[in-house]
């Protein structure tokens, strides 16, 4: 038989898929999802916090009283019942009809992540620059990777994106920049907000230079101490992408987000949506749009916030109280992360294999940047394990890093890990958003 | 204030989107989903055939009682549980481990769309060659659009694609030819499959040329006369992707397809997968497995071959009755659709708004060539609409042609409509898959 053998596909590939490989780190999340580890590393929900009984009345209604349009296809864009109601969740941010948010200019996405991805197939030619955080969300990178463009990091402090950053960045990418990607509010993986000050100056920078901003807020409603700033699409109505997500205040299993986009852009959106996927499954849309209509969602909001804020001060408690001196880390006032910042001459990606032997997980820094940097960094989840198995991780952590340092306080420093180029290399998958 | 505005994205869009625009045919079928009208444009099943009591009470024990994970995020892959049962569903049609088939080269993606979408992110260059069918899926041609590669449609017969037009085509694109993209069974529109003598000529051709083959099967399992012919993939092994969903024969509101793979191309479908929409969603892959583990699902695939038979039968003899002298069309064995071909000189997508007046909807042919031709045909649709309504929509269509007919018989043959470019300016929209 001549035909081609399961190895012969190099030379057929498409030029964006040279040099996507699997990585050792992916091997080893495998060994994280296991029981007897404690990971840190995840980026769920607490899904037991919802009432499941409820929840799951009301899909059986979905199906057997609804089916014959809940099981059916739909249209491209989303329902325009799930779109209204979307509209309500945004208007809590104080994005509402006054800054001309509309249902028609909400497009119904497959998560968050194929939000990115429409907004990466809508701007991105190959060579072009994004502006983002750094470390920004992995999965963003990932898109943007595939999209083959390029990312310019730009510093983060306390107070989020540093708007002199900006600035430079925008001037040394010298008129190919597409779009700012932005995460202000909790942001994944730093854990940092952007100030009210600043919101105003990167809106202002972003406008003089014409610069289409891509905000994306899946953590904006948890929030722990009082509201988070409005966000940037409340501020502005033009120019800005909003990107958002149910899987963080409801259910990341129905796979349900959105982008509210200026009309033009919209209509594309829908478009480049049908080719991807045809239409959001109706069922999850349905869904969503019982559980926002008859089911007391704003409560959930409120009781997702409690548990995670009692899961951060654990987390942070553990931190202060185990964690080797010279360990830093951010003090997240909402969402489910927080960064931390090793000791000098640990690298964060080498010791993940013997973090898993300890029984804890957690993803290393360099997974968040697309230039390889971010070794002497790690994420910590603290939305999924409840407090107790949190301090239990990072004793297990501390002690990791003890040995790391006592070993490097022998045998000098480890070889720091070689920078690597793409990203994507790095991904987590999927259970780690 | 010097922000954007909302018509103002012009010059960034990237350079695949440029020629992207809404056309004329998609406002036309806002129109035709009006109860008013009988549409035979919709690639529907029919939803109402489904034990929905039964399959609400799943989907409700799935949310209840298996929430924490249906309703979390899962890997990229989809789940274990679900690819080996749809490694039993395509054992029905002789893909089974003697052809090498494995739950581990499975990758569940969002409906047949979204697999068809990553078969282009994971082979098209702009420029590419792609060989189709002519007339093929409009999907299809929407995603080898937008990944800016160039589709060559090959003639097809009563017995389907003709293995001399595919010679032919290998030859003239001189190497661009990046894979042949083929429906054999019950072709979408067409309607007519490929014979067994020529499934086996068409793959000795791709294999003596190096030509990977994806082979789109989406109706395979719903024949009306026997079993239709194996899949080109239960014959050989290699150089072969599988596509297929469960959107025709359980619910296409759950957005539940696969791609059976080589493994070294399923590697990287899964990563190409999770830059796109991060994981399939959970209670979606639930609902099926579930349906699939517990619920008759081969006795419901009879029942929809019970019912699609009878309204087929309704629609041919419809047309058969009513159509005017010089129309003719095909005679499917299975699958949704038949291809009909008007009288010489009526235009089917001129035609459009008359019929949509006239209270009857069917897709132009047009939808479905990368050319512009193929005015001269329409798809009829039979699975959704019930036998009675389809006759019905049947005399409306022909009353709106005799008129045409008496009109050109006055003033002569109408302009014919201009040759368009990109086909997908005619996607009708994801309800007419």
């Amino acid at each position: 038989m001549t035909g081609t053998t399961q190895d012969d596909y190099t030379d057929r590939y498409a030029r964006r898929v040279r040099g996507m490989t699997t990585s050792e780190i992916r091997a080893l999340f495998a060994v994280a999802s296991r029981p007897e580890v404690v990971s840190l590393a995840g980026g769920s929900p607490y899904i037991a916090a919802l009432p499941l009984d409820a929840v799951g009345e009301m899909m059986g209604r979905l199906a057997s009283e609804l089916g014959t349009t809940s099981l059916q296809y739909g249209i491209g864009q989303g329902t325009i019942e799930l779109r209204e109601r979307i509209c309500e969740v945004m208007a809590l941010s104080g994005i509402d009809a006054s800054t001309g948010a509309s249902p028609d200019d909400v497009v119904v996405t497959v998560g968050g992540q194929q939000a990115l991805d429409l907004v990466a197939r809508l701007f991105l030619d190959p060579g072009d620059v994004v502006l983002a955080e750094g470390p920004t969300y992995v999965g963003a990178l990932g898109v943007f990777q595939a999209a083959q463009a390029q990312v310019r990091h730009m510093a983060m402090d306390a107070d989020g994106l540093i708007p002199e950053a900006l600035e430079a960045a925008i001037a040394e990418a010298g008129g190919r920049a597409k779009f700012l990607y932005t995460i202000p509010t909790f942001q994944n993986p730093a854990g940092v907000t952007l100030t009210d000050e600043r919101r105003e100056r990167i809106l202002d920078i972003c406008e003089r230079h014409r610069l289409l901003v891509i905000e994306d807020d899946p953590y904006g409603t948890l929030s722990f101490e009082g509201e988070a700033p409005r966000p940037l699409r409340a501020r502005r109505r033009d120019g800005i992408l909003y990107l958002s997500t149910f899987s963080k205040t409801f259910a990341p299993g129905l796979r349900v987000g959105w982008i509210l986009a200026p009309h033009a852009v919209r209509e594309k959106l829908v478009m480049a949506s049908e080719a991807n996927i045809l239409c959001p499954s109706a069922f999850a849309q349905g869904a969503v749009t019982q559980y926002l209509s008859t089911m007391p969602w704003r409560q959930q909001i409120k009781t997702y916030r409690e548990v995670y804020r009692e899961r951060r001060d654990a987390l942070l408690d553990a931190l202060a109280d185990l964690m080797p001196a010279g360990t830093t880390w951010t003090r997240p006032g909402g969402g489910l992360f927080v960064w931390a910042t090793l000791p000098e001459g640990l690298d964060s990606k080498a010791m993940m294999p013997r973090a898993i032997a300890a029984r804890v997980a957690y993803v290393p820094g360099t997974g968040f940047y697309a230039d390889g940097t971010g070794g002497g960094n790690m994420r910590l989840n603290f939305s999924f394990p409840p407090p107790s198995r949190i301090r239990e991780g990072v004793r297990r952590l501390a002690g990791v890093m003890e040995q790391e340092l006592a070993m490097r306080a022998v045998f000098g420093p480890t070889t720091p890990h070689r920078r690597r180029g793409p990203a994507a290399a790095d991904a987590p998958g999927p259970d780690l958003a």
